[in-house]
């Protein structure tokens, strides 16, 4: 454990470490092993500092303050496009459901695969708005382009298509929620895809900061912000209290925006929050030096359960580490160790997952890999 | 201005003081006095303490965590009600959406007098959601009860009434818009009336702190718990970073109100942000007594604009002070102060706005004074 | 009554009449006069006599068939705007929510005075669709174009307005709900309102029929046509089964419109049941021709209200003629004579409509005349 | 070709046949044979005819009328369920999403199979009302209670179900869209999974005439009604003009549905057209009874199909015939007969529908079967 005055973890980010403070609320019985995801912690230190050091400046609402400003000015240049629309929404399915309710035409849908957030785990929040989502399958987590150029075809083919749902945007996200990344081939036949039916793209980049430094991978920000119409910076997930930066490369913001988010219940009064925290994760490179962390614990984990010959449900690169265990294992390790469960396998095995995350101590993944 | 060590503001809190931290972000020109509204700091330096303090505790996600739980227990205690529900969301306009769209049936709209922030305010989040506004006159800001019963007893004697939006909640705020407040009579009586129709009773508490220690209010917080079936304790204008408590007195939660919650996009991950702050206001009294700030500064400076001959649009005891100002000493008091434009009054007057809030410094309500 | 081989009432359709078939359905009790509403009866005859020759002619569905066509192509001429988009829907409300569902964005709600059937009578059906209906003062049913400007103007100039919900459509009715009619000057007026601000106009002719034909009017149906940028021409009220033909003029239907009535479950699989009724009303101007009688019916009762010293609630000059009753005079009327109940005027007065018709009969006039 | 004074095809109808009347419209060029849908003629004679006989019958708007009562009491009657609410719409995607949309809790959605109509071809108007379909597999049209059951127990299974949407409601159609029927133990076996886990069942029966006289099902109306919380009784296709029966079993429907209905832009000011239909082909049993025609020539055409060594796509016995064509066949065939684009079956061949329906002549079926 760092201590007051040392530098925080193993980042060089300078700034006095938090982590030794006393915690004020104690958690009972002997603390246990947290694995379970990428936001159990409160946020970077650098940004609770430059939340108390511009406390009390006074600055307008609704995202026209100063600190939002220089935030949206750091991440243009991050995306190589002076030309983007930056704006702060507080979390990833609000994000998505207001980006998709803006974008698409009432009489369109959203294309995503069968095991997008969109299509699962958001409570249906698509189809509140209005819109349906059109599943196609799932590839670890992935849409293939060439399925999708097939499903374009077919439902343009269809005499009958004016009493269907139009297909209006396509919706991934980067990481999936397999943990997998797309090449950036994979992402140029998606866009290809795209353009031949005048389809928008999207990507959901709740955790994209980790998928950002994986090593091996070939998408960079500046490549998400050229195939893309919309995507989001994910911060919740990759070291902010809330918050996730919607990025609409060649001012591609819907007019009215602004009224938009409000009528979704969407616009926080302080905006200040949003932008003070991106400016702090977008000054020297913060927000990919944090994700790194996440990706190091993880391949040290992952090979560890290569060795003791553990089977991954899907593999992936990325910061969650998808393992199958017998029941009788899960049921032993949940003792010791908290993490998420994923689904069900067959009678005698269940998926689970252990996310590591900016936070996450390399002493801690090597008490998992002794439990193990 | 305080230093370092001092402790914050006139406010016992014996926590160190932030104000004179180096701001990042300077402001450019000289600084201006601001008056503009009651959110234009960030959060009182307890709760940054408090989110220092706990930032690397582990805890689950989606409010399910026990800075949320140790909230509710003190929110419950605060409005002397131990069965009631609490729920944090994250701002007002979400509440009042998620609040309205989840009790109302959906053949029903909500009742609110014109100048409802919901009516007028909110870019039709309520409609978003598919139910109408059914204004009533405004009273200063206020619904009268007689003129609600009048308008309920009308609607049900109308042979078509089922051709029409039936009322099924009213909404109130206290504070008003206009900085107004109801006495424990008039929300006894509206109560009466929403009770002789069947209708329930939602309180829009966005300044609620305010209105609680305002001098010569008859209205407790238990009072509201015990008249209303639901209404919210505003942080993000009294003191917290963002975050309102859901209050449903009596178990009155709607089933599956998560669900419907994360349906609207309004479920935030890292729900412990919420709960911190709340858990920190509701300890020792801290939401009230930095509440007190704003109307001491506001009393101070309503006197002065007495004493000075000015008139105000509407005459309130809270922390929003309106006042009817000639157009050219407006432009000319622009340059020196910012405030808020409220509206046109005649082809001379506007009104405007001087807010204050729990961060208020009353050298700063003097320079205003001088200045008028 | 007219018999078997004489042509039908005092219209030279020369039709078989209908009305001396054996009903199947026997009245209980004796016959009553009816001054309802203006939809009491079933169709025009000719209505009735075009169905069933062209009952087994095969036809697509959907508004793809041969008379939907034909009836389009003679709206078109009877309009004067050769360029005009024509699509039929079975309703009133229907209408009023497809078309301002479809012609409004996000973000903006519909301009209608306080009477209006869209504000009052449709059950929130506008707000359903996530709009907002925008309330002006109503004046004997009218909207007022100075008023409109006001209002437009006030709402551009408030600062805040990004907040509020945009103006985006006005919708007026022509006549209105209380029979008026607007003349042209306030029509145009009206429009200039529109054009300064850039809104669009929806003219809802539930009941155009009435009043393109009343005495004095000097608004045309091409004038309709010229000045608004969607109406519709009722059939429902004006001697069809169901049916009202939307007209964008100058090619201004919105694109996918089909799919979005579909989405609206607005679609009707046998479009021709709605193109055989245009074909028919739009045929050697039976539409106007019919509207004529109602008219005819209701300048009689009404000279005759006023011999008798009867209080109108609001003059007009259509076929809903709007009378105060004392309430004892109300009771024993409504033991002969059906008519709807309008609204309360004070403790000892209610207002009532009696409603002429294409289908009324002098004779029952003259009866209701004699009771009075 | 009938003649006048002839009873109309083979049905004992009795009434004077409007097959011979004189086509008001000419198509062009030489008469094709039509199968493309069974919505391509007006209606059953005896409707026009009572429309024409009641025509002048005064009665109340929005289905209050005696016309409407007394239909409601024969299909009570023929459902064996005296306590059935009945309501009449207008057509089948409007009845599936008024329906659908007043059954679910907001947080609900709707399991359907992939090829339900609600998921394919309704444009969205599910989603359109908030609500999400829930897609299983499709077995030859049919949802298979096993997987439904499976897809639940998983649901509740699952620990994040909070965050995904609620099954609240399965959707059937018998016939489904392939034309295929459930068996009676198939429907017992879906009811018994939907009441395990609380759901409600709905049942879409818009061609229900033409499989409740399908040789060989052992299901009736009386199970239908049993079995069911909501269904309905096509009118459109099985010979009225427009219109579906509503079924809510048990007094069954939903608090203020007429509300709900207005609010949809679903209710018909004249529901008199509504219930005089339904009140005539629930006389006698004529709704079975022309019912049998479509079945009696689809079989004919079937057995020739096979005889001629047709392939079918899908084998059903109802009024829908799938085969499969090579693509020459099917351009040479379609210059003489008029059919149905199904899909793309592969590089070579296209699956066609010949649907047939109560207005079919067997004539046409022969001379169909000679081109074939």
């Amino acid at each position: 454990m760092a201590h007051a005055g040392q530098s925080c973890m193993q980042l060089a980010c300078k700034l006095p470490c938090y982590r030794c403070f006393q915690p004020l609320y104690q958690a009972e019985g002997d603390p246990m092993l947290s694995f379970v995801n990428d936001y159990s912690e409160g946020a970077h230190p650098a940004i609770l500092d430059a939340l108390a050091r511009t406390n009390l400046v006074q600055e307008p609402g609704y995202g026209e303050d100063a600190f939002c400003a220089s935030a949206r000015k750091k991440i243009r240049a991050a995306c190589a496009d002076p030309t983007a629309d930056v704006y702060f929404l507080a979390g990833g399915t609000q994000t998505n459901q207001v980006v998709i309710d803006t974008l698409l035409a009432p009489y369109e849908g959203v294309v995503a695969c069968e095991s997008g957030h969109v299509n699962v785990h958001e409570a249906g929040a698509i189809e509140y708005t209005g819109h349906k989502v059109l599943a196609l399958p799932q590839h670890e987590g992935k849409l293939n382009a060439s399925e999708l150029e097939e499903y374009l075809a077919t439902f343009y083919a269809d005499e009958n298509h004016e009493h269907m749902v139009f297909p209006g945007l396509v919706y991934i996200s980067h990481p999936t929620e397999y943990g997998t990344l797309y090449s950036l081939a994979e992402l140029e036949a998606i866009r290809a895809a795209c353009d031949a039916y005048n389809l928008k793209l999207f990507l959901d980049g709740a955790r994209l900061g980790y998928g950002l430094v994986t090593p091996g991978t070939d998408v960079s920000l500046a490549d998400v912000a050229r195939l893309t119409d919309v995507f989001y910076i994910g911060g919740t997930k990759v070291g902010a209290l809330i918050g996730e930066a919607v990025v609409f490369p060649r001012h591609g913001m819907p007019a009215h925006f602004a009224t938009m988010v409000k009528q979704h219940g969407a616009m926080l009064a302080k905006g200040r929050l949003l932008g003070i925290q991106f400016d702090v994760l977008f000054t020297d490179g913060l927000y990919t030096r944090i994700a790194k962390n996440a990706i190091e614990c993880a391949e040290v984990l992952r090979a560890a359960l290569v060795e003791k010959g553990y089977r991954f449900l899907v593999e992936n690169p990325t910061n969650q580490v998808l393992v199958v265990l017998e029941n009788s294992r899960y049921q032993e390790l949940s003792q010791k160790v908290a993490m998420s469960y994923w689904e069900r396998v067959d009678a005698d095995h269940t998926a689970v997952r252990f996310a590591t995350s900016w936070a996450t101590r390399m002493e801690d993944v090597q008490a998992l890999i002794e439990l193990l």
